[in-house]
């Protein structure tokens, strides 16, 4: 299983939804949106299987020029900082950053740090830090991230292709029983004669294995647990998703939290439920208007109305579930802490599921 | 098409999710809730095709024993009364009332002055009244329910089989753009050694065809629209679904709300986005625990922990999902306003798709 | 007592704060913000001490114009209709109207009715209805209120001074154990070179009569209970307040939001504490960007920065204070239902207390 | 000035309120409630005016029996961690820390650290860590708190009276442009015939000295500010205060929220508005009930009806209120950072403010 080559979700054939992708299929198709990413693999002193991923707007300028952003919690068994500023102001004034559970203080503390010496003043001071737990694979009360391995990240952003599967803050997930890790995903809308990218990016971390599903089909109730076994001993409070959704379409703070609020569609299709010991947190943030941090005089804004919006919901929708697919797509098989393994999600077999339940032609 | 006879999904063969339904697979399968309709359909002098659906826990007596409740808004295109009383206590103290978008005050006003009637002091003071658009086949406009309808409807509560389809608040109701309506579901789980029910009613009345699934299949792109016409020029505003949950489950008010929350999974499964012109607002109680209005010393709860609702998630996710899809396998095609058509929902041909997509034995 | 010339505060000589008021000190110096009241008084058949109050913003065309508008709950055990849609879209689309407990379906529907038969489409369909419960004064089981007395105050609706006291929805209110009712005040600051109005009307219908304050006078501690006997036997759900704010500054929702919130400071200031059967519900909207219904292309607008908006809170504080003060200086001693008497706040009392306690010079 | 003897405000006479005390006038009354702070004073190799503060429920057991909880934003910029988790569930299962703005990350680590080498599993994975900014009187970029600062104050923590003034996280804060810092009170309440207490702790660094009030008394507008310098530059996001309200009563989550939503009023009694720049983060927890992590059977709760708890959020308030008047009182005369001087409340001016206008007697 484990010469398995990986592909995205795209390349076996299925499509999600109706809506097109933009050219990359990733975050980084919204203009100016980078993504960062410090992978820690190791086997000494500790077993490390962890990382971190930053997605940072604003081509790297986001402490000069805000977005406008939404949270939505779909459960609350986890951690996202900055929420507080976030709810109040309706602004993404940082960089966002996943890593896991134990190292939400030094991500923090890491951009804290970041803000105060490159940029001064307000910079980074409130920054969104989000987490799953990854404590099966990594040996994660070893605190294997660093400060400086937060800050590679952040050096590292770029535009592009984003490395998925075992790749920064997913390294270590396991996602519907199988490896699980850093997904992403995009989708372009038309809305009064514009052209919008609506794009997700997850770290999935969550999820039974006989609720997933694949374009509606129930490929986790189909696939062979003997041929791939279930981790065996995950305690409940380790199942959890974040999931980041961007656009350059122009919203307010409410459209953004409608917008991440629509996660949970995404979500659900694939067959997850959010369990009472699940941190399912989503933000999402609009780059389509310009707000600086000390403005003279008014700020300007123009954006779509409240009735407007369809499309973008669908859109989001759309990208989290392909996002989430990927992920599971494209994390390989991994042994890590005490010699675990966690499986890579079949491709054949997922293939030939989705022939048989005709949800690919032939 | 109007000769066919309507069945619930089950009576199909098809099952969603995994766990047992009550006995009834209705929201009535919860001990002590009952459900009272009034069914408005007039041609003179005004075309009315709308109606109430009453849903009363505590057997007639929510006055005497309030339940602890919580409430989630998907999307917040219309109308639930009663939320600064129910957000800030976590307390519903009244019957639950579901109707057509104008008839919200004449609901309000007929509960108010019902429990000043019988009950007197703060009974029925501040009701959750809520409500989806059934303007396409009711003439809305004419304002055809009045406080005596609602009245009726609360004075035909009752436990028993809940008449779904084109009935009380569901009359006029269109979902899928197939006929909709009222439509309910149950679920039993044993969680710590008990079994308890949690069920859904829903007032059906949003969504495109094109999303419209059935346990995963895409049955909304399948079906041929010159078969079954689309409804033409419905608002988007129109566009709405109001989902009732309730459970025996001894739960505190937050995980009421979490409940509510999970409304969104069966939604989403079955194909809503919540797009903006969406009125999709959820409300869940729990009868598990008895609170006095009037308390002499210290009220005693039992519940469950945080960390022993997974079952009970589900169970609201699957019960949603199948009350929705019951609405629009009961609902009759119906003629209203303006000669306006909704079709239903063509069993034979759901059937036949659900085989073809192997969601059906055989 | 009965005799006590009513005087607004600041006739008094007493000042609430630093900032100057509107030419009108009320909520109708924002330019297009209107005012309509119903005042029922009424002996035969039945005793009526009640009535309803219409705030209109855009001089009457809030159905061609939305105001973007936020909520605050201070403390829940009343009713606000039209939350689902405020909170989702940030929208104000109809007048706000205060009314009595037992009233709100009455104003809902007489609302939703006007809307309909006026302008048609989604016109009024979602309104914002409050209340404050009347039934010491007035026999508010006999639904004294109709659809009518509603009508006639959105009729009414105009600039100009706003009727204070024993007046609209105010009229059978009590206060801090005086007679209450509708108060009104207004401020002008100015942010970044403009000068911008921000004011309260209140309906007030709370507390107990030892924390009222007046300039952080004690003067509740301090009147003489024989003199001005308490209104003796009011149930303890009795006791609410709804602040409605308004302001020309352009503002966004979040920040509307966090004007609404800022009621609770100039309640405090007073002396309210929301105790636990009180339903304190704020709202404030901004008139200072146009929202068409209907949009082509974008909607724009020009806010101020989530870091100017310091003086606006200070000055939606004090407005409130005063306004709930005027309410309190402007309601004359009434006799209503059962020969029940709330009695006014002394006038002559106060000025010597605020001298004695140098509040005011000389 | 700096000889200035620091008294509590009822040493100088000063009453708020009208419930009594606890013994200690702290939250340390509340039986369990233990407080621990590190307090950061160096002038090598960098000037460090700063600190850390614990409040630890249950006697240090925390992680072992959670306690019911709720958050309130007065206003959001600031820092609070471990929101989705409180607001999810209602629950408080770590010690809940205070600082200064750039060591939240700094103070997570450490207590995700503690709990995993000390207790294992879960504890304190998700604390709550709040923040004031004292950069203008400690060199906040040089990071002079460590996690061992914090553990010591994890360690220190106990029963007892609690340091006030320049202790702990308040060591470096500017409260109504005096010197601030951490303060507590505390009040005795009688419900059904239990008595309870009621306490809050603050760290207090809002505020403009005009808006100062004490016990309704102008004081901010009287004093002297040629006596009494203002600090001169200090950036407006600095202006923040964090509040913990704790209480033995028993309580359940929304009815904490509701205390610590009180937070606002003894804010607003003293003068504070909130303004734009201000992190204003209150939590409230009760120690009523007990909360084992891993549950057999049902909770049993035992906790006050929505009616019963007037005098608790009356208590919350008062308490506040000489919370913060206790840090200006207690806090001496500092100076820091570049040279920089925040000068203490002159107590002697206060106590014949006080007198004059009659706010003491004699």
């Amino acid at each position: 299983m484990e010469s398995d080559q990986r592909k995205h979700l795209r390349e076996l054939g299925v499509t999600i939804g109706r809506l097109p992708t933009g050219p990359l299929n990733a975050i980084t198709d919204v203009p100016g949106v980078w993504v960062g990413q410090s992978t820690v693999l190791r086997d000494q002193p500790h077993i490390a299987r962890t990382g971190v991923t930053v997605i940072m707007p604003r081509s790297g300028h986001i402490h000069e020029d805000f977005c406008v952003a939404g949270y939505h919690r779909f459960n609350g068994i986890g951690e996202m900082t900055g929420l507080p500023f976030l709810e109040e102001t309706g602004l993404l004034t940082a960089p966002i950053v996943l890593t896991s559970t134990n190292h939400v203080g030094t991500a923090q503390s890491a951009l804290v740090r970041y803000g105060a010496q490159h940029y001064g003043g307000f910079a980074y001071k409130l920054p969104v830090v989000a987490e799953t737990w990854d404590g099966w694979l990594n040996e994660i009360n070893a605190f294997p991230l660093t400060e400086v391995d937060v800050t590679t990240a952040l050096e590292l952003a770029g535009s592009g292709p984003v490395a998925e599967g075992n790749t920064g803050g997913g390294t270590g997930m396991i996602c519907h029983d199988f490896k699980g890790g850093t997904g992403t995903s995009s989708r372009q809308v038309q809305v009064e004669g514009e052209t919008y990218t609506v794009a997700a990016l997850v770290q999935a971390n969550y999820g039974d294995r006989h609720l997933l599903r694949v374009d509606g089909v129930p490929v986790g109730r189909i696939l062979d647990k003997n041929r791939v076994p279930l981790p065996w001993d995950t305690p409940p409070e380790s199942s959890s998703i974040i999931i980041v959704l961007a656009t350059d379409a122009p919203l307010n703070a409410l459209q953004c939290r409608k917008l991440a609020q629509r996660g949970a569609v995404g979500l659900a299709r694939i067959g997850w439920i959010g369990d009472d010991g699940s941190g399912d947190l989503f933000i999402a943030f609009s780059t389509g208007n310009s707000y600086p941090p000390v403005a003279e005089g008014l700020i300007s804004f123009r954006f779509l109305s409240a009735f407007q919006t369809g499309l973008l919901v669908e859109a989001a929708a759309e990208a989290v579930e392909e996002a989430i697919l990927n992920a599971l797509c494209m994390a390989e098989t991994m042994t890590g802490y005490k010699g675990r393994t966690a499986f890579a999600l079949p491709l054949d077999e997922l293939v030939e599921i989705m022939h048989t339940y005709r949800a690919l032609p032939g």
